[in-house]
This record gives C-alpha cells, sequence and structure tokens, in this order.
C-alpha cells in the first residue's frame, strides 16, 4: 500500500487494520522497532471474532475520597464514536468485575466494537447473547459497585506492560490484543501489508507443495521481497 | 415479590433463583451484607449454561488411614434429589480430578443439575457429550484413585473463601458461582427480584435510547425505587 | 486383546490408541506403575476434538551462537509421516509464542495429526479455521522471530514433569495430555482395553438402575474381573 492509498477516515482505517490479525500486527510492531502486544488477554465472549478500532480509555482502582461520583465506563461509552474499544486498566484484578451486562448494551447502543479490561468482568453469558466482543483475564459474579471507582477516563492507561493513549489504535483476535500509535499507523498498515502478502504467498507455496523449510527458510522471503521489488 | 408468593418446595425455588445470574443474586447478597461468590471457578464442559439447585457437599483430600473405602462422590450422587448440585471441596488442586465420566452418568441418572469442583476434574469430552454442566478450576487426565480420598461428605465444605453447608443453594453460569444460605433464601429472592426488575428497566432504557450516564447514575434509580413504590 | 491381535502398523496403532481418551490411558499408565499425564495443557483450537500419534519433538529456548539458521518446527513437520504429532518443550513459557498459523499450513500439509506446546502458540483463530488440533498453555500474538530459536529436534524433551522420546505415543483431548513410551505400548493398551471394558460395563449397569456405590464399588470391579475370566 503506497503512502497514497492510506486510509483516512476512522472506518476505513478499522476496516484496513481488521483486515490484519493481531499476530501480523505484532509483526509490523517488531519490524518497526515498536512495542504494543499484551500478554495473557483472552476473548471471554465470542471465540474467533476479531476487532479493531481506537481505545476510548479508562482508568480503574480502589474507591477513593474526592473522585467524581458516576458510573465507571459510563462516560466513556457515551463518547465513543461509532466503531471505538473500550479499553479499562485494571492491573489484572481477578476479584472485582470491572465490565458488565448493562455497559454492554449501552456498548452496543452506542455502537461500540469491542472492550479490553486488563481484568475480570462479568455477566460473561449476557454480553455472549449481546454478541458484544470482549477480551480480559477472567470472568467473576462480583460487582464494582462500592469496591471499585473510575479513577479517570480519556487519560493514558496502561494494559500489561503496554502504554496505551486514548485514540490508539487496538486489534484483538483469538491470539490476543496489540495497540498501535495513530502517529505510526500508516508505518504499521504498510509493514502488515508487506506481511500479510509474503504470508499469503508462503501459505499458497506450502498448499502447492513447496517444502516447508524452504518457504519458511530467509532466502524465500528475500526472494519474495525481490518480486515485490520488481512489481512496486 | 411479597413473602406471599415465596416459592415452598425446592423446584419452584429452584426455577426462581435460576431464573437470576450470578452476578444478580451476588449483588442481592451484596444488599444484605452476606457472603456467597467465588473467585476462579468457570464452567468446563458447557459454557452458557445456568444451574441452580440445593447443594450436597463433599470434602477430598489425601488418603488416610481409617476412611471408609467407598468411591469418592458416590455417596452424595446416591442421596441427592432431583435438581440438586454437588459441591466439593478440594482446595483449588489441579493436579489430580476429583470428579470423571462416570460419576457424570450417575449425577445424571439420579437427576443431578451440575457439578461445582474447587479443583480439577476428568472426563471432560464425556461429561460434555452427557450434558452434564460442570464448573471448577481446570482439566487434568488423572484419576483421584489411590492419590486422593473422600473425608467427609454431607458436612460444611470451604469453596474459595465461602463455607458451604449442606442444604445452601448454589447458582453458577459463565460468570462463576454464587451460594445462598437457606435461611435468608427468602431475603435474597427479594433482593434479586428487585435488583432483576431495575435491570431490566434499565436495559429497556439503554435500549430506547436514553443517555448512559443518566440510566445507571444514582438518581436513576431512585427514580425507579420511588416508581415501584408508587406501584407498590 | 490377546498378544495376537496388537496392532502392528503406525495408523492402526493410533486408531487402536485413539480409541481410548487420556483419563483412560493414564488409568492404565497407574495400573502399570508408568508416568506420562501431563498437568496443565489444554486445547487452544478445538475443543471437543481428540488426537492420537507419535511424537515428533522439538526444543525451544533463547538463541543461541552457533544454532542452525533455521525455521523453528520446519524440519520436524517435513520428517513427520502421516499422522504424527508435534511435541513442543518450552518450558511453560507465556509470552512468546513457539508455533503459528504457517506452521500449522505445513502440518495439515504433511498429514500431521496435531501439536502439543507447553508454551503459547499464536494464529489460535487460523489454526481453528484449518482444522489443526492445538494443545499448549495460552495464546499470544508474539513471534518466535528474534526472540526464541530451535536448539534441536528430533530428541528427547520435558512436557510438564514428563519427558518424551521421539516415537513416543501421545493422546490428547479436552482432559488434557498423556503419553506412552512404545516399549509398554501393548501392556498399556492391553491395559486400556481391559479398563474401557470395565467402564463400559459399568456405565451400562448405572444407566440400567444399579445402585451407584454398588457400581463404583472394589466388589463390582472383582465381579467384573471375574465375569472376564469366566469368559477369557
Amino acid at each position: 500500500m503506497s503512502e497514497d492509498d492510506a486510509p483516512t477516515d476512522d472506518q476505513s482505517i478499522a476496516d484496513r487494520l481488521g483486515s490484519f490479525d493481531t499476530c501480523t500486527i505484532s509483526d509490523a510492531l517488531d519490524t518497526l522497532g515498536l512495542t504494543g502486544a499484551v500478554i495473557g488477554l483472552a476473548p471471554l465472549t465470542i471465540p474467533g471474532r476479531r476487532i479493531a478500532g481506537e481505545a476510548v480509555t479508562v482508568k480503574l482502582g480502589p474507591p477513593l475520597a474526592g473522585l467524581p461520583k458516576r458510573h465507571l465506563c459510563a462516560a466513556a461509552v457515551m463518547s465513543a464514536r461509532n466503531g471505538e474499544v473500550i479499553v479499562i486498566e485494571h492491573r489484572g484484578r481477578a476479584d472485582v468485575s470491572g465490565w458488565g451486562g448493562l455497559l454492554s448494551r449501552g456498548a452496543i447502543k452506542y455502537g461500540l466494537a469491542g472492550v479490553i479490561i486488563d481484568g475480570a468482568c462479568r455477566d460473561v453469558d449476557e454480553s455472549r447473547e449481546l454478541g458484544l466482543p470482549i477480551f480480559g483475564r477472567n470472568a467473576v459474579p462480583v460487582t464494582a459497585r462500592g469496591r471499585i471507582a473510575e479513577h479517570a477516563w480519556d487519560c493514558p492507561v496502561t494494559i500489561g506492560t503496554v502504554v496505551v493513549k486514548p485514540g490508539d489504535w487496538v486489534v484483538a483476535d483469538g491470539s490476543g490484543v496489540v495497540f498501535v500509535d495513530p502517529n505510526r499507523l500508516n508505518d504499521v498498515l504498510r509493514e502488515a501489508e508487506r506481511i500479510s502478502a509474503r504470508e499469503a504467498a508462503m501459505a499458497l507455496a506450502i498448499e502447492a507443495g513447496s517444502p516447508l523449510d524452504q518457504v519458511l527458510g530467509a532466502n524465500y522471503e528475500d526472494l519474495l521481497n525481490g518480486a515485490e521489488s520488481n512489481h512496486g
């Protein structure tokens, strides 16, 4: 994809980014020397469903004096434009839910693509029935109410070891979750396109019966890269 | 639900209790200042299937001299009335199974609703095919035989951090497992009914387009509670 | 099964071994005083699908000077005969993938039955769509490339606490993974056959309404064993 082909509106970026799986995006980040992959997040509601969108961030923690009295994540969901993804910092906390069924209904009503929570969520069956993809660490029946609070939203958050800012792009699927800095989006899309095309060619070669070690070997990639150059 | 509407026989209690998910029950327990939710138990055989019934308890542990020579859980399964749930204390032990396929066949034959084990189980595929919901921590191929024994049954057990007595009520679904003291059952059902009605009204309001923060806000709940009083 | 009935070619051994679940094989190993069951490995792509085949082993680890420059697992996949199973030592490492989508395509092309990895894999959704059963500890988007290397293949490996040699037999299903030494294969098959027949008889007795404690009791097994002797 040349710079001229780079998508310009959010929906076409989401479509383009979501055409790649998290592994391809992670490889593109590697190639560019960037970080962004998270360890240990998995689909809790709909295995096999991939999502891609811009992050709307929320930071959760224990109740503190002076916090605004609002339902956690509500402002984030309401602010979200179509196709965005709620991304919740909760430091892997497993004993209290940081997301639930009424929020899932809100998320669907406001057109969100899905939810990433670095911690537990509840109402897993309800959210599955509603069709909302949620990626997190575990399920738990226990409400946040009176136990945790929203410390901030629309702020930088930490998911696993990755710092995520509002508007960062997120892709999630059965292999996990990756984040992409929008300032590097075109670079990442270009690399992902290159990697994806190379892997598609390698997949075809494997299916056509080329020896696996040859297809997966460094020489074969050089060959593909050379062929790309000839056409580029 | 007024006290007069309280269910009186076991099947209607199970139906009533099982009409609520574990999150609603957990919230009702919270409201009443009770404990009962367990962290870290998940469906091992049939995701999305909810069960509700009275607990028949079993306590497992390493072999000890002087224990009765019987197959673990057999007496509990045989004693169970239709719709009851086997609840097994095994302190999260992951390397040996505390429940298996022949017991699953027995459980179905004796009309049990499902199994909760605070530890590992085996014959996961067989139990799924048999249609028996099992909630636990993990699967493992290794038999209990010669490795663990039934220390007692029909006795108080500890599941996670919750003490469960024979005849306590249990509800389990994709969000986890909760237990209810039968002495507080009517209180819990009444609270669960109230919470469930409130959440149903809130879900309708969200779907009708009311602003999410307003629906989830404390004022909205007061409004609903007031409306309830007006009709009550 | 008498010694004369022992399967002689690989496919019929795999069929015979794969007619038993991992729990029955684990019980047969117990009876013979052998080890072989692994704790903590679960289906990552296709729950409920059982595989059985001979192990082709791979040992992964951090990059080291002097290692051959080849794609990890490629030689193992290419060497594999129809129905074999790739078995990968990676010591439970969760942050980097030791198996991915192009290898899954290769595995299917070369006729492999599945993959066991004591660690993480990626391209989970792709491998599910390809129909390749993978058993491991978790999924992760991060590639092995530049992070881990193949230290050796076709060598003894350690999976959990079990030492696995090339050509050892493996069975995996929803309850986990077991390995069988080919030198003890006929013994294990004979025991598995005995255990499976006994359990089938016990399952029939349970379904026919025999008291569960009687069916699961030691006396009932003696009875079955005696009945077998009478017919044997």
